[in-house]
């Protein structure tokens, strides 16, 4: 038999295979954003889910939406010479009761000149709620980020 | 039967079950610092636990001195428009034969000016001794901070 | 019997276990690198490990030439007044079918001036491959590290 950690949906306890399970969800949505993958990166999320940001005045809602927010964002950082790499951790996973799991973190967005000098663009706040797809992968039904250097 | 991991305080050997349990440890207690809950953070020490900075010459030492050093911290933030997130990673755990965990980690604080930028403000060394409380939770009873600014 | 997360080498499936097991592992080669202990971590390398950096025309071949390159390093950083910190995370961590495991990871070199400021030094991307070596620990076989300042 075998003794991997119980990965089933209906866990509600923390548990270090929930742990883990999320920053490896972490890490490969946030190098499809980094790599400009815009519908790879918009499948990670539910297909109408939330993701609210201080510098707009309503979230995003939706794949198609974010998708297309995040080719917008390489075009213009593209066409600036540089690149930017969001760097989540710190993460503190609470299951909720109904499976769901809400998820706080940092995230940092560093910048790099091409040709020049990397820097540390934003210091962001990131409290995402999780859901189980149907086949029990994770999604991010609702992201709420926030920005240190915002009032 | 369960085949959740092993969180047994008696484990002394490396799991990955102790190590994804430590970055929860940490993730959380380092939202409330910055998160300015100054007695709740001070709750993820022991009550006699000594944290070693090198800007002062002796350990602060026990939970109440421990609230008060972050209340003060805080005030003076806010009085400078600023704020702080301490991001720990990179955790070397090792666990001792009497059930303590050593642990040697990174911790990067960011500093953003609220309106302004934001950037690297220290980078540091956190050396922890964690041990078991009475609920079989992690708590620090030793934790030594040094500072790669300083000689 | 033991309920211990299943860290076979011939497990082939993405485990928590196996997570925690590459986060461990990196967070330990990275503190040998930072504390100049060039040899105990050429020692993270296989035997003929290759490591790819974009400022050299080829891979850097082999435990000896690692060492000796990092020494090296180390003794500029001295000269120069200078501390760095290799912080890595957001890993994508993906086993192969014949039990290596690919690792794409970000890493940030902060660097200190002794005396003076810390900043970003460096926004990377770290490509490994890891193996197992003959007492089941893993080793990197090959690494490819990109800079975002470069082109």
């Amino acid at each position: 038999m075998t003794t991997a950690p119980d990965l089933a949906p209906e866990a509600t306890a923390w548990s270090a295979a929930l742990h883990a399970e999320v920053q490896q969800f972490y890490a490969h949505q946030m190098q499809l954003l980094d790599l400009a993958e815009a519908q790879s990166w918009a499948d990670t999320f539910t297909e109408d889910a939330t993701f609210a940001v201080p510098t707009l005045p309503e979230p995003v809602r939706g794949r198609a939406g974010l998708a297309a927010a995040t080719t917008r964002s390489h075009a213009e950082l593209a066409a600036a010479g540089q690149r930017h790499r969001h760097f989540l951790g710190m993460l503190d996973v609470r299951p909720r009761p109904d499976g769901a799991v809400d998820v706080r973190s940092y995230a940092i967005v560093y910048v790099s000149d091409i040709g020049g000098a990397s820097r540390v663009h934003r210091v962001c706040v990131c409290e995402d709620v999780l859901v189980r797809d149907a086949d029990g992968g994770l999604k991010v039904s609702a992201r709420t980020v926030t920005r240190d250097d915002l009032a």
